[in-house]
């Protein structure tokens, strides 16, 4: 059932791209459709796809009866925007980041003859958004939010991309920037809202709900994205590379993790030395004593306690909603990543 | 008066500026909210205006008597979301080019600690559009068709933008891509629908009309700005560098120039040839030689009939057009343009 919803979410990616290249707004040249469908293929449909389905599902648990075609398609293609919207965040992001691979793949400004146009490609993927809610939505009376959503939640990551940015800037290495309250302020704008927020208010307005009357779901699911990242940020250090797929480099990229901020709250006078000398170094030998540090610092209880903590607290939350279908929705999304391993 | 106008207009973009730095979508930190101010400080208010000042002057000619002060902040906001996008367009242009000055200064992404920054900043710039529409347009009938012709007119320039990159991809410099369908193409795309186009169409939907009734005005004015850019490709070779202030490049950068796409349709086969071995070369010698062609192709000839042409052409669309107010818009931005020599 699970392969089917994705094999029907991936047709539905078919015929989106279709539209795409027949866009009457524009008249492609036979070298600029093929470069856009190429360019499209490289970057939007190969990641897990988790955000994209968990609108469908979404809408499913709010309905609370199986969907027809119709509802299919228009959720996958609301799915689909965030798959967009991720992709064109990612293109971006591994330019400013000058990495190098990505799902598995060269990231797509290192494929030859691409290089700085990977830029205006990124701009391409973010205005097809737009397009794909024009094409499907444009007689809905919820296409008007909708817009204002998508333009609320993008602004709201390329901000917290900005404190992100700013903060931890290349270069300076300034551990004393980092924090809790500029970790959590970093991850809540950059990751919670577009990843967990966004699938959620995306169902809600085909469900014909107001967004305005669902302040504490949005909370709710900006804690749970938060709760994500913490995670990330663990299994990055303490995480099996042959589960998580990676070998985790924060530390050597002086990432404002969890982990560091965590460690510089529990830290005395001497262990804060000792890490300002040793993180975001190359070497193996810092790395390994920054690792060391977290182990005497018992990062790893620390987190068992935040992940329980945070369980609690949101499973005490989602109960208390008056909703039944909404608390589905929220405890679906919650059981997907409680206590995960990758 | 037009100088009074412009400090009015400068008054509004304090104020947008202090709402975006205010915006309570997101929690800025001190240092983010220095940043953003600096960054748009930098890169917004500094060009001509003339973009964004025509659609005041726009809509009062629609209007036909003098606005009233809440109106003329209204269409100054939607003449700065002209900018906005301009500044956008240009912060991430620069980048693709790899420039390094622009209106006199270096290129954001040039300045200490900005670098690749700028990209986010770009997208930053980008997002701040749907902030000022929402601020003030919400409860305007016109809203969603203003947001739809943001949207359609920023896709519109980014695929311009795309088919010059690929058309004209450094590195290659095939110059039997070039040609009169792609060089309009490209202009159309790339330039004329946010430079003239979008203005008016701003100022009709302040006015209250409906955009899909005024499809002869939008090939009216995308023809105006096409006009517009075979002037500027004209200037860059034929233009007093102090007048225009800059000495051009367009041919030792290889650009689709529309000089050099009728220098290929009125070569025989022999000056073709010599085309093909000097164009886009750095040496002056080169340079010289492809001028020499210019000359005795006698493209200045050329290019002042196709400019009567454009003229005469353009001026008995506008005349045909059934109002006189949508006439005397049209009118002026065909002044501001005809035989203009910077």
């Amino acid at each position: 059932m699970g392969g089917d919803l994705k094999a029907k979410f991936l047709e539905v990616y078919s015929v989106l791209k279709s539209e795409l290249l027949n866009d009457s707004a524009f008249e492609f040249t036979d070298d600029s459709r093929q470069w856009v469908e190429r360019m499209l293929d490289y970057n939007v449909p190969g990641g897990k796809l988790n955000r994209g389905l968990s609108v469908i599902d979404s809408y499913k648990l709010l309905k609370g009866q199986e969907l027809d075609d119709d509802e299919i398609f228009l959720s996958s293609a609301l799915g689909w925007c965030i798959e967009w919207l991720q992709a064109y965040f990612l293109v971006l992001d591994d330019i400013m980041d000058g990495s190098h691979t990505r799902r598995g793949q060269p990231c797509w400004f290192r494929v030859p003859k691409v290089g700085m146009i990977a830029v205006n490609d990124g701009i391409l993927l973010r205005n097809h958004i737009p397009r794909i809610l024009k094409n499907h939505f444009r007689q809905k009376p919820y296409y008007v939010d909708l817009l204002d959503l998508f333009n609320e939640v993008e602004f709201q990551t390329a901000c917290g991309q900005m404190i992100d940015l700013i903060t931890t800037l290349v270069g300076e290495k300034d551990l004393s920037k980092y924090s809790l309250p500029i970790h959590r302020r970093i991850v809540q704008y950059k990751t919670a809202y577009y990843s967990f927020y966004l699938p959620v208010a995306c169902a809600l307005l085909m469900a014909g709900e107001d967004l305005e009357k669902h302040t504490n779901v949005k909370d709710i699911l900006i804690e749970m994205g938060t709760y994500f990242q913490v995670q990330d940020d663990y299994l990055d250090c303490f995480g099996a590379p042959e589960v998580i797929g990676k070998i985790g480099t924060d530390i050597e990229d002086f990432k404002c993790s969890w982990l560091v901020v965590k460690a510089l709250e529990l830290s005395n006078e001497e262990q804060k030395k000792f890490l300002y000398e040793n993180y975001g170094k190359e070497d193996p030998a810092s790395v390994a004593k920054v690792k060391e540090l977290y182990n005497t610092l018992k990062l790893e209880d620390v987190f068992a306690e935040y992940e329980s903590k945070s369980y609690e607290k949101l499973i005490n939350f989602i109960e208390a909603h008056p909703s039944t279908s909404v608390q589905a929705v929220l405890k679906s999304f919650l059981g997907k990543i409680y206590k995960r391993q990758k």
